[in-house]
């Protein structure tokens, strides 16, 4: 099958306006009347807010209303998850936890009467949990006494399924617990020829979109109507939300989409229903935008982990038991990643005696979210760097170690699901034909190699393709475009339709007008959305035949549509154009009904995509600085719908994995205290720190995505951290367990190595 | 069948928001640098443009570009409809005929830029052609000798086919011709006992929206978009026109409908591509504001006509004969509702011998548009007080002869095409019932009654019907209320879904996401729309019934939904709530397809909807001043869905037909300068001139409109000037013949009745 649209590499859509500066973002969108919002945040990690002096901002000219958490008529309870929250109540529990909002005419007289009342609120300092294992402790004092410890949305990222072990009933900190058995650990360890016991941890990372969280709300108190403008990456998710903290049916909330300059998972709910309280109690609209310093102390960072864990295998390189204990740090309130990373780390790779086992547990510090593949870039740096040290200790070739022990299609996973049709095998495969693997010999040591994946989200969606009275074509979808899935969608119509992409137009609703669709997370939106389009394309082709059959006096399956127009199979005389086609169906008086291609549907199958990385890199073992020389990615995409796309995200995914491997760190004193709270002191990966990548598109077709078609935004930050760390031991004999590698680290590995 | 909701009297979901002066129209719509432009209106009918020194404009601080048709690279050689017109290219054709768009950053300046411009244009004056009858002559100079001559929008309120006449080939000033014959017309008069023969004349009548036209337009050059904001009746069709007129494809131009302050007909096309234009070259959004001089200088009232009829009856009453020669005087281009008139005119009664002959004639006025039910207000009016004087002259009983002759389902209407089920007959029967009749006796004379209607425009049309997370409901629509329409949808989905109307929210989408519609024009949305509506509500019901049957384990067609609640049939404690069918579909992981109902459909069958009046009016002799005393209206509505909306048509319509009889005349001099460009000389209704008004609703229901829905919105406007002119003549003797029928023209019929 050739295709003429599908497998072009095409500039995004929303290419132009952005580079030049021209799209309208939220902080850009102006409202007559408009009032600006500025929070007030708690420098401490856990204190009783003792005086909340507001009248100190409420005289800064300008100023139009200051509000504590009593002021505001709205809100659950006891807050389960961070979007939902809206004001600190009497206590706050992280730095960064919004005590207070200051609004005004402008920004900057709300800026500076969010600075006078921060200096004037009086606290009550309290003991703060900042560290994981302590708060852990069955014995440790509560941090939300009020919650039982539900998950939250960075569960959501995946569909998966667990066991759950709820071991004591004691009320403790512990919000979460995952585990999953398979056969007899302990014999699996005692008939293991190595085993390989290993403690890795992760660093609280931070998103870094550039784009700060900006949301503007505006109530029409006479329609009783709530508009939110808003750069979520989630529409009816957020709606859903915002209506139910603020005690509005759905039916009375519009949430307008607006571009997202970065998201990465951290875009889904967060101010909006804030921003619609406010906009409610004063009858104005209300801009509420979060400077850099806000988001690093209020916004919800992908949390720390540690991995404890015992790999064995036999001589002949097969696996046979793996032992892990996982903890998760979510902060303040429950949403770490745990089941991904448990069903990841014990998923990847067949092992006959499995116990892995997680817990989530809440401290004093700022809630969790979601950040690209949320949890598998963390499993897969412990069980790929495991993994490397096991094929080194069994002096095997690292990649034909895994080809020997990778999942495959009707394999198990950890949960007892098995695992669909993947591409793991296969990448790892087209890494083996890689220069950089292929030439390995050559350039001398420091050469790593990771796998790792994701497991594809699946929510239901459904779409439109509409016929305009030109021919040209509108495609009506409800997702969020937040790596280019515009333009992949509009691909994906134009050949199923038959039509030039030029003709076909995509529009994002707003959730008043959209058809239902997923949150744009969990790498989905190609795969469910996408799918929703083919099938509404087809839908509207068939409609779009049947009108022509008509006017062509042919039957229906003797006409295809080629570059825009209809015609009799063979006969390339007998046309006819999409826009005499289109006047049949509309007008007064118009006798055929609109062509209207519907699909709405539900994939309840996941398509996983993994893919497998290489790098090259250089220590320089008195400074310990690494450099990364090369990079070479294998990815299984299933379809490269627009290869030019996918080399975007991979590229992102493996810059955002180079941040995790070598630089970013979100670190905490002993109070709880943020030492970093900006650019200056949190290290982002700069262009300079990302060689050269090269990438190869695997296509193992999914069953149910468009052409076969994948979510392919997520996997390429899942291995880097590992392939580096790997690089590095291969390097220079030094295994570093600890993310990011900072040259610290590596000085200090470099002298246990030479120790041992 | 007795219904929930159809039936219920409510008030408009949009009434509190316009009534407390909180909705937001076109022209209170701010954009960032927005500019406002000003037209500069010819004041001549018929000139030459020898000196547009646009630097005069220029000149005004503020002013940031003047522009005259030149200085536009967009538009037709010879535009064909008032609405595609941008600016005149070398002679203007009519007295308010734009020559230049001055755009500055204030409306004072653009203002103040053209009214400096306006004194400094200078014309070459030509002779101008102000009668329709000289225009007609086959030796008139040409109006437009660029133009063929086609029809335009006002042909489109309703869809029917005529026989076309092209007598001669020479062009001449007739732009288009109807004629209808039907036996033989000499014979028929002949065998005619009484014939009757006059001569009918009405004004220019404008629709006088409190609204002037106003449109505001923005063009992204990076995305190549162009947006534009407007108060138009017609979403889609003017999509059409402005992508044609700019040269972009439809999947480039957006239209956001605004709230409509008073269409009528008038608010289908007028200033978005001339704004659309200027957004385009400016590159900065621009907002475009009738004055209403401006509206009554360079907008489109409804035509002046003449109507020779001559009708002939036996003694028992039965019609034999009608022969009628119609002139409607379109202004400088085409446009006027001559197939309409000539079809209501023959076809409402039925008559063995016809001759209906019509031409429309181009003068240099201002080209005339749509006002509801063109044609109709000026063909009843000849047609029904030709038949009072008949009906006087055979001394029959107006309403009996009427009902004698008046056309059923089945009858041939003059194009040879048959009548489908009318409530003609019905309604007249109802008013015989109405005390203003049943009591005629005992007030005295001062009565008169008139029947009149509305073919009913067809237009295909798509709706989408979305159950939310929260069990409320989304009906998303593509058509443009004027006239109450979102209440009665909501009515008829809620009805159909059986859910409170509180859980539906009507959505009327901007033609980027909305599913197909008709323009709002022709009394077609509750018709058409109306009906997709019904069958996508139906649609979701289905889908959601499917979904609670896996729910309760239930058989389908067991369930039903009340008041918002699916429950097995028989088994009222088996109940799931629409919440929680609505969560099996929504979420990540969720296994069934999003309930989206949708219809997409063409109805061809018309559903004309008919009325019959009452009016007791009082005249006094000396004055010749007319007071009309009482009102009674009867009218097929097919299915009442929204009584209180109906009432407020019916009362709008008999209003506005109080001004077509008595007061609302735009007056030009032999020049073709406007006489009456103002409120202060153009006389409207007050609510002092309108009389209480009974209103029966006849319910005939329609084949295809939602639970039987007809259009309601044209009928009642149609028979007023018919029904008040014959009370004239009941009450004095006096037969007028010319609209509106001011007193002096009573004083004179008064005179010649007494000479008679």
């Amino acid at each position: 099958m050739t295709y003429s649209v599908i497998g072009q590499s095409l500039p995004r859509v929303d290419g132009e306006e952005k580079i030049t500066g021209r799209a309208r973002f939220t902080g850009d969108h102006e409202l007559r009347g408009l009032l600006h919002a500025r929070l007030v945040l708690s420098p401490h990690a856990h204190a009783r807010i003792r005086r909340l002096p507001t009248a100190t901002a409420r005289a800064v000219p300008g100023v139009v209303a200051v509000f504590a958490a009593d002021d505001l008529p709205f809100g659950d309870e006891v807050p389960n998850v961070r979007g939902r929250c809206l004001l600190a109540r009497g206590e706050v529990r992280f730095v960064g936890d919004p005590v207070a909002v200051v609004v005004a005419e402008s920004e900057a007289a709300a800026a500076d009467g969010a600075e006078r009342l921060a200096a004037a609120v009086e606290f009550d300092p309290l003991p703060a949990l900042v560290d994981a294992a302590a708060a852990a402790d069955p014995d440790a004092p509560l941090v939300q006494p009020g919650l039982a410890g539900k998950s939250s949305e960075a569960s959501l990222h995946a569909a998966v399924k667990v066991d759950d072990d709820p071991q004591d009933q004691k009320p403790s900190n512990v919000s979460g617990r995952v585990r999953f058995v398979r056969g007899d650990i302990e014999r699996g360890l005692r008939e293991s020829d190595l085993v390989i016991d290993r403690t890795f941890r992760t660093s609280i990372v931070h998103q870094a979109y550039i784009e700060p969280h900006a949301t503007v709300a505006d109530y029409d108190a006479a329609a009783k109507r709530l508009t939110v403008w808003t750069a979520t990456q989630a529409l009816f998710y957020s709606r859903e939300h915002v209506s139910q903290v603020l005690g509005l049916p759905e039916s009375s909330v519009r949430i307008v989409p607006m571009p997202v300059g970065g998201g990465f998972g951290a875009k889904i709910l967060l101010l909006e229903p804030l921003a619609g309280a406010l906009a409610m109690v004063l009858r104005r609209p209300v801009r509420l935008v979060l400077t850099r310093s806000d988001e690093f102390r209020t916004a919800t960072p992908a949390p720390q982990s540690t991995f404890e864990v015992r790999l064995g295998a036999k001589h002949d390189g097969t696996l046979v038991a793996l032992r892990a204990r996982l903890l998760f740090d979510a902060g303040a309130l429950p949403g770490a990643p745990l089941n991904i990373a448990a069903l990841m780390l014990g998923g990847m790779y067949q092992v006959p005696h499995l116990d892995v086992q997680g817990r989530e547990v809440l401290t004093h510090k700022a809630p969790v979210g979601a950040y690209r593949a949320p949890g598998a870039p963390q499993a897969a740096f412990a069980l790929e760097s495991v993994i490397d040290e096991l094929a080194r200790g069994l002096g095997r070739d690292p990649i034909e170690f895994r080809l020997q022990n990778a999942s495959r299609g009707g394999d198990p996973m950890p949960s007892g699901e098995t695992w669909p049709r993947i591409g793991l095998r296969e990448s790892l495969a087209a890494l083996q034909e890689d220069p950089l693997w292929r030439n390995r010999g050559r350039d001398g040591r420091g050469i790593g190699v990771a796998a790792g994946g994701w497991f594809g989200g699946i929510e239901p969606a459904s779409a439109c393709v509409r016929l305009n009275t030109d021919g040209s074509m509108h495609v009506v979808v409800g997702s969020v475009d937040i790596s280019g899935t515009a333009t992949g969608l509009a691909q994906v119509a134009a050949e199923t339709l038959g039509v030039p992409l030029s003709r076909v137009r995509m529009i994002a609703a707003d959730s008043d007008n959209a058809p239902a669709a997923g949150m744009s997370g969990g790498s989905k939106i190609m795969y469910t959305v996408g799918s929703a389009v083919a099938k509404a394309a087809q839908d509207a082709r068939h409609q779009i035949l049947a009108l022509a059959a008509r006017r062509l006096e042919a039957a229906e399956g003797d006409l295809e549509i080629v570059d825009g127009t209809v015609r009799v199979r063979g006969v390339p005389a007998r046309t006819v154009a999409l826009a005499e086609v289109a006047k049949l169906q509309s007008g007064f008086g118009a006798s055929y009904p609109p062509v209207f291609g519907v699909a709405s549907e539900a994939i309840v199958e996941r398509a996983p995509a993994f893919g497998a990385h290489a790098a090259r890199v250089r220590v320089d073992a008195d400074s310990g600085r690494v450099r990364i020389i090369e990079y070479a990615v294998a990815q299984d995409v299933g379809r490269a719908i627009n290869p030019a796309a996918i080399f975007g995200q991979i590229h992102g995914g493996v810059a955002q994995g180079i941040g995790w491997a070598l630089l970013e760190r979100m670190s905490y004193d002993e109070h709880g205290s943020l030492v970093t709270g900006s650019f200056l002191d949190y290290a982002l990966p700069r262009a300079t720190d990302v060689p050269p990548i090269r990438t190869s598109l695997v296509e193992v077709p999914s069953e149910r995505g468009p052409f076969g078609a994948k979510g392919v935004g997520e996997p390429p930050v899942v291995p880097v951290a590992a392939a580096i760390a790997n690089a590095i031991a291969d390097a220079s004999g030094a295994r570093v367990e600890t993310l990011p590698i900072v040259p610290e680290s590596v000085v200090q590995a470099l002298a246990r190595a030479k120790r041992a």
